[in-house]
């Protein structure tokens, strides 16, 4: 028989620090956002792998809004942790911050939903741990993840939006 | 008197191609997810640039959901255009296609929207021309770009579900 | 029986788009010529591929000469496209742009002619197919090839100067 | 009074040592002729900078053929030094090997000349060292120097093939 | 009056966490070794940036024996925080491990120390807080940095052996 | 019969020579520690390699001091050769040179010991050559491998002080 295993959130989690160098910095000396989603691309992918112990593939990303530059010289930090698993694919949710050491200004730079497929040695997609939440918070985001997944498959034209009921509640 | 500039999408028009060498793959010999938004993010900054003829910065990311995996020794092709513009913001629109140069198959990876804010030397968003549309496909881009307004506004918590009429009447 | 192929130069065509980055440049803020060399590689090798269907190994660069630096921030147009084929052999033609997208000065930096040789799996040159030109610069381009060629060997010391009819023309 | 200066070759001597990694390799897990032409303006810019005292800027490279290609794990050997100076440019010669060091096999690469301009703090060229020649093996990359300085003019269309005198009296 | 300031080790603390691909790794698809230096030179410089609110730069590193291959497709973690500072100078303190998340394979890397200098904008040393120990693996570690400090001014010629009196009581 | 054999440490001699691009160095202009550490790992690794004919991994560091900041533009350069050898691993010695190539001043940066192991195929050690000696400097750096390497084994907790012989000599 095969039992469905079960993997808490913080199991998952990821926390990755980068410091910002002048290749990875526009004109303006701030942080390309392209070099910032390929940081998180990893962070994620490591929190996915870490809750389903197998490699993983990116599927999707998720809306992102980048609120503050990050500028060169200041510190970037990542946590990542699965928010929650379907049959093959697992849902990160990511804060992202930056930092001036020197001011010890921490300021927030954006939240990012990415989601990732487990894949076996022949590439085929298997089946993931179910996540138990534990907090109030880790709730919150679980339940979010049906709506997230909703919209993700409208606009990835797999699902039409009338019959996406849980984003439907929210335009009415 | 500020007269207002127009421009013309295909002013703005970027090809990229990139080559994937083995940094930039996953143990799967797949491209990354994250190194691909990397170079989408400088292929679409330029179109953007290149139509405001000022610097910019990534504002934001759209959903993005990938289609088919890019395999190490293939061909990334992104192509980069305006789609719309806003007071000081524009959205770009992109095409990415992998290609296998040996078998000559070409394959559709994803599309994707990222938004851009022009700024002065002084870092203050600046006016930025207003785009012209030329053919059926570009008036198609550019209606849509309000109602993607309107959701990246409402995922950025910064609009009311019911207050974004466009997107309202696509869920009844 | 062994048809050869025919194909057109337009059917090798690739457009690269690069962004010059800190860390390309030299002490003046200007694109370091070895970066260019590098990309401008890989930008040939996929038109060589592109015509051939094969994979590439650069056999020779011919002689290039820097005209104008590109600066930091500015964009780089790589144009390549294969002018004629040999046996096992492909010559690719080059032109180099550099942009400043605040100006809207686009600038020629240089022309170049790289060669490559078609390999199968196990590393031994391959027939290439025959390039059929389209266009009067194709034939230029074209016609030309000899007597590079004829430079390549004679520089390489796999041909005496004297055996030279193309390019002894040249000098009388 | 502006006394001249002479330097020597091997005043300006650089021996540079690379190991190739995955990423400067290609399918056939040889390294790419554009990541060795990287290292070799790298190289040769130090040469030429250690002559004159003096930022350089790549001015051009003359036909470079690939003669052996050489393995990822393998190193490679570039040493590079000035063979004449004119006005304000210097020519520096590199010879390049590969070398398994399981196997101790050594074996060269190619041979290649690239050119350099000295440039002041305003970016203009300004005069270098004139070159005193000290071996039998320095006199013959001297005098040959000329030879391959007309066929650049030549090549890049600042000189007509009949007033280069040097050349003409190979091909008659 | 200058009252001096302190700080507590886990207010410098750091956690970086990378992903080992292709390029960081030898032929035998191990991290090198001096890749993971170049890793734990940003981490430890973040964790005495954060401790002393200044720039900083790498003073010294003391001897690291490397206990366990990282493999490619593997994950690093390191661990960093300041254990005790001197007058302008601060020991950083780090745990490295590797980890293989398909079987969940934890396993020690290394442990090493390594030492920064505070600067100010003009390059001077500047006065660091003094730590404040909080734990009693925080008091281990900042009484043994007295000795691991002797035998970095010894190792580095600035002090006699014979005057090491930490040192010495271990050896008799 | 296995006859031993002998090499001598300039048969090992490796000569690196880098130029400190942007992202390189740290907010000061001055090349990271780490990144030095970095090139120092693979020159080292080559002179080991070149003295065994095996690939090699770093087996350990010993305390690095590192004195003149290089910087942004200088000139790296890095002397790498076998010191001693023991059964199955070898200790390398290193000199560290900046130099600013205008106004040819060089400086030195640091010397440094990192020791390596021999492996096969298979990934397990193998006897390597022994070091025959050739000039006095190199009968010092082989005498006082011994003590360096009994210093290795305390600081990596596999050998007690009191048995370290050779140290405990230098400290009564």
């Amino acid at each position: 028989m095969d039992t469905i295993r079960t993997k808490t959130s913080s199991e998952s989690s990821v926390i990755m620090t980068e410091l910002v160098l002048p290749n990875d910095t526009n004109v303006f000396g701030n942080l390309m956002g392209g070099r910032l989603m390929y940081w998180m691309d990893i962070a994620s992918a490591l929190a996915a792998s870490k809750f389903c112990n197998s490699p993983v593939v990116t599927a999707s990303v998720d809306n992102i809004s980048f609120e503050a530059p990050i500028k060169l010289g200041n510190v970037v930090y990542i946590e990542a942790r699965v928010t929650r698993s379907f049959n093959t694919s697992m849902e990160v949710h990511m804060k992202v911050w930056g930092e001036n050491l020197q001011t010890q200004v921490k300021y927030k730079s954006n939240e990012a939903y990415y989601t990732f497929v487990a894949l076996d040695a022949n590439n085929s997609p298997i089946r993931v741990p179910q996540l138990k939440t534990e907090t109030d918070e880790e709730v919150r985001l679980y339940d979010g993840a049906l709506r997230r997944r909703q919209l993700r498959l409208i606009l990835g034209g797999k699902m039409k939006p009338e019959e996406a009921q849980e984003l439907k509640a929210l335009f009415s």
